[in-house]
């Protein structure tokens, strides 16, 4: 038994910017008040890690236990925790779900706040304190995400903790705590796309191809997949894309070319566009491709720090809708077990994106290949 | 009777940009296949017509005929019109609505197309000509916006006209053909403002007290009126605003402010923003004083040629809407015969944003009022 008792493990300290990760020993400990101890059996790596990593991330904490998108299983809980026990199935959510504040009680949006002020800066609540240790120097390390899923055990708050259905795969469904989700959820909450309508889709990331297969699944009857990596079209058209298109291959905005390919009745534009790299020259095609009236752009990218979207009002003014969406809109601890559900039911992707399987200990390998732009989801295993 | 003959009437020409408009006498030709030709009783100012007199309109064709926010009696009609007949009330809208269009037929956009192509190069659909000739040297002068309401006659697309009940007071109800009702339908049609919301309001000249207006009729809880000028707080008060100020009195930004101002719930924020000025600045100020999670900010005002709106994509990722009107989004023959319906029940002002009135000969006076910023609404008359 481990309740109660520190437990040392191996987890991946990012120490610095722009340096590999140490995979080294560290101490977790036990769950404080309102705090879940997940042994992680699966984690991806995801491009948030990375930019955090290669510090893009002004508000990055160093050091710290990098990841966010993995499942696991309930070790122990702290006082007070009711909504998990030992032995439960979870995904970690870097978004919380706390259903009691002013955006839980909304039904617009999924941004809840209860546990932000902690997780902003590395800590818990319940002490404003760590619960990793590297255990060779005794330095603390800081939390990331309130996840920190680079590690055989993590802690977070019961806020961030989905449980779901235990005879789904974790090695799978760890994906649905990150990038897949966000695609999904951009397409069926924020955009909520139609039956029949025409889409523009700018990267074909695992964000992307999501993102795809959600417009696939909504009814789109026109996706055009835009990418400057046509190694990426393939897969994008086995997925649900229409129409692929490479804006090196053009002399004019890409924009002004996807009007044209839909100009079917006389205006021109697609019902809906969706931005998932983080670029703001791109936001900004992803908008003005848009058809006039009622267009809507989702920005789902992350872009670096201190970069600002632009567009002349015009754009609005004559119908065009900007908006944007994180982890896709869904209230995490509702929604992440009806999305595993919905996977175990066949509705949409989640074991293609997996690329690579590795071990947690090969994880400077799994950021090799992410930079190389090769894998879609790297999945890491901690089970030896 | 003068139908199928010209009709020499007073007109005010703008010749160029920047001059004072001649106040002279033009020939309108008869009504044309498709075309209406109207005796305007009464014709306002709005901001848009001095914007394009003040060069501003890089599309700005002159000489012209200015005016667009007016109303009148059918005079005649061309071949094949059937929806107004002569003696019919209308009011003529820069906006039209051909009924069969794909704009027209989504219920999602009001900015039909039918005719925009001409009225965008000043010239009418029949044949691509003009109505209107300068009698003393004999030159053609071009339509404005479709509408051209600043001549006892004028002439416009049957798609531009709206039949409206005959016991309507026209020298009130003009103002229905621009500001009044785009303020209106950007709080009702656009943003879909809900009973409770709070709301903040850039510009309080007669759109932005129109927004006030809709958004107390929408029952919003908070109403907060943005404006350097404070001359203009009693009367925005008056209208329904709760909080009044004025961004000079502050040395931080003023979406800053309106963020503290409704922090009530730990998050700060207004439901809903209007921008009605025109300022880029300002637009970015009215999205950013928005709430995350929902916040959504409509821009109304017309900005600058060239200029641009920026902000960082944070703010759409955490879950602001940006997003613009045109025409309140209203159906402009479908709806605007509802807005006079509306006015005559009481449901809102309109006759109170008649600071002035003149008669069409001294139409320059109205520009300098307006300039001057003292009118809201400066209605003039042609019968005298």
């Amino acid at each position: 038994m481990t309740e109660g008792k520190p437990i040392e493990c191996v987890a991946a300290i990012a120490w610095e910017a722009e340096k590999p990760l140490d995979v080294t020993t560290v101490i977790v400990d036990p769950p404080q008040a309102g705090e879940v101890r997940i042994k992680i059996v699966a984690t991806a790596l995801c491009h948030t890690d990375a930019y955090t990593l290669d510090g893009h991330d002004p508000e990055g904490l160093f050091p710290c236990i990098l990841g966010h998108e993995a499942a696991g299983i309930v070790e122990s809980v702290g006082e007070g925790v009711t909504s998990v026990k030992p032995g439960d199935h979870v995904i970690p959510c870097y978004q919380a779900f706390c259903s009691k504040c002013p955006m839980c009680k909304s039904n617009k949006t999924n941004l809840c706040g209860a546990v932000r002020k902690w997780t902003g800066k590395g800590v818990m609540k319940a002490d404003d304190g760590v619960r990793f240790t590297h255990k060779e120097s005794g330095k603390k390390i800081f939390h990331f995400m309130g996840t920190s899923t680079f590690s055989e055990y993590t802690v977070v708050h019961e806020e961030s903790v989905a449980k779901i259905d235990e005879k789904a795969p974790l090695e799978v469904v760890c994906l649905l705590g990150c990038g897949v989700t966000t695609g999904i959820g951009a397409v069926l909450n924020t955009a909520k796309v139609e039956k029949g309508s025409t889409a523009a889709v700018f990267g074909l990331g695992t964000i992307g191809l999501a993102v795809v297969d959600a417009l696939r699944e909504a009814g789109a009857r026109r996706i055009i997949g835009v990418d400057t990596d046509e190694g990426k079209f393939d897969r994008a058209r086995e997925w649900g894309a229409t129409d692929l298109i490479n804006p090196k291959k053009y002399d004019r905005p890409i924009q002004d070319v996807i009007v044209e390919m839909t100009d079917d009745d006389g205006v021109g534009g697609v019902d809906y566009s969706f931005e998932c790299i983080g670029n703001v020259q791109v936001m900004r095609a992803a908008l003005e491709c848009c058809h006039k009236g009622w267009g809507q752009s989702v920005v789902i990218g992350v872009a670096a720090a201190g970069k600002e979207i632009s567009t002349r009002p015009f754009q609005l003014v004559t119908g065009r809708v900007w908006r944007g969406t994180a982890f896709g809109g869904y209230k995490s601890r509702v929604d992440v077990p009806k999305l595993v559900d919905g996977y175990m039911e066949g509705k949409f992707r989640v074991a293609e994106y997996i690329t690579h399987k590795l071990k947690l200990t090969e994880i400077n390998q799994a950021f090799d290949l992410l930079h190389a732009g090769k894998a879609l989801r790297v999945v890491m295993s901690t089970d030896g």
